[in-house]
């Protein structure tokens, strides 16, 4: 049940003015997001609500591979992180308690689900196993630009495999690249999985899924049956450097640049080893743990959705990750024949659980088509004077704002929920 | 589908060697819970599904008062820490970042959220407001102890309204007297509403929500019509204290101790002066919005429900809290008759969507039954050999473990859920 009137959605006419990505200047107009600080950024209600499907969406995939959800703690003991090495990392917040241990705020959770399974794991039976869960990441960017996209906090969800081998490793990092594969295709992303660079959490391979759009900060190179990390094509042997264009089996790679929403890396025993992560195998003999982890950031996936859809207009969302399916607008001011036929248009749709923003507020059509467009809701039912007297909900689909054949006012519910469930199986 | 041949719950004969608490003991040795250092424990899948129960509870009552969920970040400028100056508190965790800012965790969250309503809301057209989130607490707590009990990292619901004048706030403050109400009562808890201290975040009023149970910190004054914080109460006029006895209208109030599971606060503008949350009012003159605060620890109502109903054999869970609602134990090996049986009954209930924990383990009937209780899951299925002599399901209620009468293998699904929710219904 959500009526604008009392709703929190602060729309914007103007950007920030230190907003340059497609994403930031919309996601803040549209009163999704606000920022605090420098890379501390709030969501608002509709924001939230967009970034929680994406949440729901990797959930399912993450539990339909077996993966058990749990929570780590952000704030940390500084030793295991001096035992793995990256207590030096600049990225790494340090701070001290009042009794001056060091803690670290974690930017990925390694050391800690690696301790966790140091002590709970004895036997070869303990294992595989596939744990992971959202937390908040800190990390000390140097630069935090483009809204969500680079920020110092975030949520992502991490999930890391143990295995007895490199066998189920690979096994386990197979079941999480059909994992991913289907989440991207849920959200309604275009996205490539890339081979990856293996960077600074150590390893044995690596892949990135990445958004194409302007706003990206990393490159990729395309061709038939190709796609890479830019850096991981030019130290490719089968990749050359023609002047500016790279070139692989005779053809010439498109570069595009895209926002790396998620990557899958093969740790192997990087961390198993420092941190004594053991297990006994068959024979009785000790074994480390072989790992791998697995990150996929639901903010990065809500501004590349902004990012690959918006037109001039404002936002136009994939159906998967709206944060309401229908944007009804009222025309008529309260009292009005008119506003009493959207009062109850609006019931019946809540009452058939149909997910609805209701602009109730006494605003003329021009600022609730604007904020509506703006938004980005799927579909846009209009009922207004002219409704009343042709007997019809004016339809706009937000995607190319088409507009749709009208839907009788007088429906019965049920012929109404089929209307508008015919019309949203059309979205994108 | 959850099997506990692959479920990630390290039970542990022995308590950790300084727990003292009982939860702090049971959610240990159940696998519910560990501690990656102190005061920073983490969530195993088990206990995890417990809090996000007790959070979907929550989350439930705050949207059925028209409360609007968001997210604001932990990690926090330290400028408007200065402004309310809870800059200097010895809880707060400060840090600086690589370029030697000064920030803060967030203990809790009014100057993160007032620094938003000052910028959004212009007029009283846009109060009242109510927002939350489920949002990390990080606290230099200096003695953390008792498990989950007092941590120095915690995810509290805290709320905040925003209104025109004290009546306004006052309205919001009853809906959230009725909301928290239903809360606690809907988690099984045992608790009482006391006056509460108005404490370190200043205020007009406020009531604590308190579970009663020996690993209480805080103590709370009973006697007839009458619960308040003991603190209080030695401050009430009406109040008298008779050598060791608190006397109040020439009745001997009982003394409690009990965990503080929830608080709310009137804040007036406490917050809204020193950070310039202001309104124009109907007559064009600026206000400052009137606020109050309302927070609620899940972790503490589950530590408090473990508390609470624990006996000698581990965990009792209310069914509203409980991580599984059917522990089904299999006695027979793999291959037998009778683990085919129980296998048979797992995949039923999993399709019936009855949320079943399998113990399809190779283990001993006492290793799986002191598990069992030990977890204490509201209802214990068990299939053995004797289940296919005599037909039937053993059915344990775990609340005294109560033997029910059994239910017949070979149900038809249809009965055999009508029998398990009949059990489930009678359950506490």
């Amino acid at each position: 049940m959500t009526r604008l009137s009392e709703y929190l959605l602060p729309t914007e006419k103007q950007p920030p003015a230190d907003a340059e990505a497609i994403s930031h200047k919309l996601m803040v107009r549209a009163g999704l997001i606000r920022q605090l600080g420098a890379g501390m950024w709030s969501w608002l209600p509709a924001g939230w609500r967009v970034h929680e499907r994406t949440v729901a969406i990797i959930r399912e995939e993450m539990d339909a591979i077996g993966a058990q959800e749990m929570l780590m703690p952000v704030l940390q003991p500084a030793e295991p992180w001096r035992k793995t090495g990256r207590i030096g990392f600049d990225e790494l917040f340090k701070l001290n308690d009042r009794k001056g241990s060091e803690l670290v705020l974690a930017m990925t959770h390694e050391e800690a689900v690696t301790t966790h399974v140091s002590q709970i794991v004895r036997s070869y039976r303990d294992l595989p196993l596939i744990l992971y869960h959202f937390q908040v990441k800190e990390r000390d960017e140097p630069r935090p630009r483009a809204g969500v996209l680079r920020t110092r906090e975030f949520i992502m969800k991490d999930s890391y495999s143990f295995d007895r081998d490199q066998a189920g490793m690979e096994e386990r990092y197979e079941l999480h690249v059909g994992a991913y594969d289907r989440m991207m295709q849920r959200t309604g992303l275009r996205f490539y999985r890339v081979e990856g660079d293996v960077g600074m959490m150590g390893g044995l391979g690596a892949h990135e899924y990445m958004a194409p759009c302007v706003a990206g900060e990393d490159e990729v190179a395309l061709g038939d049956g190709y796609a890479a990390n830019v850096g991981v094509a030019l130290r490719s042997p089968d990749v050359t450097k023609d002047s500016e264009t790279l070139m692989r089996g005779g053809e010439a790679l498109r570069i595009e640049p895209a926002i790396e929403i998620g990557n899958i890396f093969k740790l192997g025993k990087r961390y198993s080893e420092p941190l004594g992560a053991s297990f006994l195998d068959e024979q009785g003999a000790e074994q480390h743990v072989w790992m791998a982890c697995y990150g996929i950031g639901p903010a990065r996936i809500v501004a590349a959705a902004v990012e690959q859809y918006a037109d001039e207009h404002g936002i136009s969302w994939p159906r998967a990750l709206a944060p309401f399916a229908v944007h009804l607008v009222a025309l008529g001011k309260r009292g009005t024949p008119e506003r009493d036929a959207a009062d109850e248009l609006y019931a019946t749709l809540c009452d058939g659980g149909v997910e609805v923003l209701y602009d109730d507020r006494d605003l003329g059509p021009g600022e609730k088509f604007a904020d509506a467009e703006l938004l980005g809701c799927p579909l846009r039912l209009t009922v207004g004077r002219r409704s009343l007297e042709s007997g019809e909900i004016e339809v706009q689909k937000r995607r190319g704002r088409e507009q749709a054949p009208p839907i009788a006012l007088r429906s019965e519910p049920a012929a109404l929920f089929a209307a508008v469930d015919e019309l949203w199986q059309s979205l994108p």
